[in-house]
């Protein structure tokens, strides 16, 4: 079951979903794919993929659809829009959303889905644009056992790992924190880094060591050196961890739970938003506290 | 230099400076130690060391004196105070001083020892009660270059690395952006996987693949098992987050520097705090969220 070769849709071919359906052709698998971006499209052809018009001919007869848009508003034009793959699918397909989304979403779309025959896979995926091209991202699997057997070698084909974490909703309650912890840590590593330096320690020096140390984090040996160094190349950007944070945030208020530091971090990136930098790399929170009067990068 | 073997004073058998002391010892100093509790000082002494009844007899013509206590009043007492161990110290004698303090404190330390004639190496160390017995610490090392050369041995004997970060005052800065970041760590992963049980996953599941995704840290991999186990075995305490925050927040202030997400890593500390755990485990503010709801350890 698990080398089970198949008709896969690809819907979104973006910066992670790209790189994914190259995975998968690589891995053999039959993959047609449909984006609204005519670049995307053109990347994809140019790596030999096929390309579909929409999401309702690349779904035709597949057996597994994936779907890597942004956001549950995307995901829903894509499977149930005008041109929407949902009605395309063959019997007893599966789709694998590996998009961010509420738990509470992909709950209601396993309900939807199955009215259709249809089962979900909520697998949302964690390591960004350099693991999806190696295929070796991390999946957050959520689903009916059946759903996962069918999805497990199109996901084995872009993940190095894959969780089981329980039914449909756990995989996005997964990503989810993963995401909360994340953007969290971003944040405090500028706000640590700023406060050294505007206390009078040379920030790079201090990056150094405290990646030696007991305080440090992934997140502050990955995006740490880049905002000393200034180097704000985008990969996920500010307003990626405003809509996963606010997953949370919007999470936690419907269960009534505090989260006193998810809900600091978010108001960090909302000032950063706030300052020009929506679009921009999620190093320049650090801007927040240059803004601050952080000499961090400001000495020539 | 660097291998020189020095007549050291040690004030303070804690948990840290019990271990330290004993490293000295195996590296062929000839140590003296002082303690305000019996039952540490005859720790040391089972362990082969020689204790004295004062700082100041301990001191006594020593050319390296490490004090290893709590606070920054405590160090003023064992140099300046009643018996202190300024006044008996040997001629140009360097004071390591290894405990967290503010950067403030350091630096005014620093000139009135220099007014003595001595010198201070402005050292907090990084590593905990495992490290310290393995004489594997990390030293911050603030401080004149002659004073941090003569205690280079010293340092050598209970760490496995040493930066020198600059004048005195900068090694206790280092420290206290470490302590921040490890803090802020710590009471992000309980508020993470609380709202991980909160929502309703498994949290030893959510432990496992958090630590294998873009969002851990060291302080999660540390202490979010332990957290879910229901371990609280006490290592670094609730108290010691509330005094380091807390000498974060305060040189913030003092810089008119804004610290969000540390605020609120203060604030769940105090919170845990004020639930009994002063004095427990910092792993103790998961139960700052089990008292909002979260099913973490209650399930027999």
């Amino acid at each position: 079951m698990t080398h089970s070769l198949w008709r896969v849709a690809v819907v979104g071919l973006g910066a992670m979903g790209g790189p994914m359906a190259a995975c998968l052709l690589r891995a053999g698998h039959a993959v047609c794919a449909a984006d609204i971006d005519p670049a995307a499209r053109e990347r994809f052809a140019a790596a030999g993929g096929s390309v579909c018009g929409s999401a309702a001919q690349a779904a035709e007869q597949a057996e597994v659809l994936l779907v890597m848009v942004h956001t549950a508003d995307q995901v829903d034009a894509v499977l149930f829009g005008d041109g929407g793959a949902a009605a395309a699918l063959g019997p007893q397909a599966v789709v694998w959303l590996a998009s961010t989304v509420t738990p509470a979403y992909a709950r209601a779309l396993a309900s939807r889905l199955a009215a259709m025959g249809l089962a979900l896979a909520d697998g949302p995926v964690s390591g960004g644009v350099d693991r999806a091209a190696a295929g070796a991202l991390t999946v957050m699997a959520g689903g009916a056992q059946q759903a996962l057997d069918r999805a497990e070698s199109v996901m084995q084909a872009c993940a190095e790992r894959i969780y089981r974490v329980g039914e449909a909703g756990a995989g996005s309650t997964f990503k989810m924190i993963n995401q909360l912890l994340t953007g969290a840590h971003i944040a405090l590593a500028s706000e640590a880094i700023a406060l050294g330096a505007r206390a009078g320690v040379d920030p790079s020096m201090l990056v150094e060591v405290i990646r030696q140390s007991a305080g440090t984090s992934l997140q502050f040996e990955r995006r740490a050196p880049r905002m000393v160094a200034g180097d704000h190349t985008p990969h996920t950007t500010v307003q990626t961890f405003l809509k996963d944070l606010g997953i949370a945030l919007d999470a936690a208020r419907a269960l009534d739970f505090p989260l006193p530091l998810a809900s600091a971090a978010n108001q960090v990136f909302t000032m950063a938003a706030a300052l020009g930098h929506a679009r921009d790399s999620d190093t320049q929170v650090i801007s927040v506290y240059q803004s601050f009067g952080a000499p961090i990068g400001l000495v020539q």
